[in-house]
């Protein structure tokens, strides 16, 4: 793995969420508990307004004689994936992957070497790549991403996912997932919900861990994805390659339109960390009945990371939670999750044989 | 609804296919039964090849002996649905849908009254409109299935779908669906598979009524589908519009890609009845370990139809059963279905209180 990974580079985030077709890989990574504690089912959780809110939520969608009861086959409940449900600071695992994946990229087309922007990838350059252009790392998506049957993809990705590691934590990434987060989809799911990560990351990428890391069956993800071609290889077999052409993109009012092509229901309840799933909280308050609309707030520089409002992010960046976000959240009553004050313990327990 | 609707339309009917955005309605039609007998668990199959490798194949991938044994979550069950569940014959039901939605179109917006092909669907002129080109087609559709919200959208279907009969049978459409294959469905699930519509109609279409009538959740719908966009109304309030911009071709290689983008498996098992199926059924079998693929031909004139290769069909028409389809069938190891041979009986059975 290139060693520039941890510098911070926002420019480089902001464009590759516009784009984003992650995929990733799995395995022996299971942090997930489906029968939470019988006395309390978020342990996580201090207690305070947003655990409240997640059990008083549960309680009347649930109880058939609440005015608010949902019947099981209603309720949907979607979550953001980078910054909900694990680290995304200070770059996504995805774009790591991206960028990992370019040289051997070019070991299979070298007249790649000297053309820009993988000459500038593969120097190793930090602060050259942090400078490279939208239109620059949309050609690295596109060839990083592209041109692989979908099975070459998936083979790929888990390895990478399996051995890669984040440069602070020196962890795997999927052992960086939000224990707090980990309970609720658990305490969701014991309560007859579907749960569904909708990101703006890559769905096959996501779609190649989900079930290991979240618990999620692949179906259950919905994420930016592209297109796809179905022929026939040289034995005759039929093939789906992948192309690079974007079909979906999972930011912004894409999450709305993503969870209406996807799933075909609106969601009851929607979890979130930034500006890019507002449109998927907007959409989800707007039914009738109880809602639930979280988003999660990075105020932990101790123990995680801070890059909230309070951090004095101009408005305009995509992927963060700016002041904007925050007071649309406190106007319509959604309810910011404090890192720092709500959640007791961060990361889900690493596993005794990674 | 127009009189006209029983004239065998081919030509409408192969147009449509292509681009086919169907949306259908829902309700008090539930015809099926998850306990199926415990003697016999497809008691509307007469006994011979194609309901034995059904049993055979269940057990063959739910036994854990088995050395084709899979794992539930790998259990992915795809059916086309025009012609396999339910009648295709002589027009689609959603294309009848869009052709009767042209008068309530007109009112909203009259002057369409006076421009084709409009004007010829609401002459009524049975000739005039089964001639009437793909592009007209394509203007009808574009106009009946896009520029509402998809919760109007959903109204407007079912209220249809509650009322419109077939023409032969005097039944609403929603019961002309095979028992048989209702048995499978069924049959399916009880053993932990998850059953999937993949249908050339309209994804939001047939999420109208696909729980009721086939006992298939609305995200277990991949079908053709038009683009959304989000935006806010006059209130502030957030909406999902249909727009006329087709996302997903689901026929033909489509059905594959389709699978991939909103399943993200490989189905061990898929059913169809037409050139439409061919690559969703090749896509089926290309995978390892046992697979089922099935193709419903239409060979029974007197309880339904009969128009497959038999009946000596050009092999150039879109939703029909060819003889290149046959023989591929019989080389690859399909099985083909006789509707006259294979099925005790054709329809599940009437509701008391339809």
């Amino acid at each position: 793995m290139l060693s520039w990974l941890s510098v911070n580079r926002r420019g480089l985030i902001t464009a590759f969420v516009a784009f984003a077709l992650l995929f990733a890989p799995i395995f022996p990574f299971s942090t997930l508990a489906e029968s939470p504690s019988a006395t309390d089912p978020l342990p996580s959780w201090n207690d305070g307004t947003a655990k409240q809110a997640i059990v008083d939520f549960v309680k009347a969608t649930t109880d058939q004689a609440s005015p608010n009861f949902v019947p099981p086959e209603a309720r949907i409940a979607t979550f953001d994936q980078d910054g909900t449900l694990w680290v995304e600071h200070p770059v996504y695992t995805q774009v790591v992957y991206c960028l990992d994946r370019v040289p051997a990229v070019v070991k299979e087309k070298p007249e790649l070497a000297n053309v820009e922007p993988f000459k500038t990838v593969l120097s190793g350059d930090r602060e050259a790549i942090a400078k490279l252009s939208t239109d620059d790392l949309f050609k690295i998506l596109a060839v990083t991403l592209s041109g692989m049957t979908v099975e070459q993809f998936q083979t790929e990705a888990k390895d990478w996912i399996t051995t890669a590691k984040d440069a602070r934590w020196k962890r795997p990434y999927t052992e960086l997932t939000y224990q707090p987060m980990q309970e609720v989809l658990s305490y969701l799911r014991a309560n007859g919900f579907k749960t569904y990560i909708v990101t703006g990351g890559g769905q096959d990428f996501v779609r190649v861990y989900s079930q290991e890391v979240y618990g999620i069956p692949l179906e259950q993800v919905v994420g930016t994805a592209g297109d796809t071609k179905f022929s026939y290889d040289k034995e005759g077999k039929p093939i789906l390659t992948k192309e690079p052409k974007l079909l979906l993109n999972d930011n912004d009012a894409g999450k709305a339109e993503g969870i209406h092509l996807m799933i075909g229901r609106r969601p009851i309840a929607a979890f979130g960390n930034s500006t890019g799933d507002r449109q998927m909280l907007e959409y989800t308050e707007a039914g009738s009945g109880a809602r639930l609309a979280m988003l999660v707030l990075h105020d932990d520089a101790a123990r995680e990371y801070a890059y909230g409002p309070a951090e004095g992010l101009p408005d305009t960046k995509v992927g963060t939670f700016t002041q904007s976000l925050y007071d649309e959240a406190k106007k319509d009553g959604w309810i910011v999750i404090s890192m720092k004050d709500d959640w007791k313990t961060i990361f889900a327990p690493a596993k005794a044989n990674p």
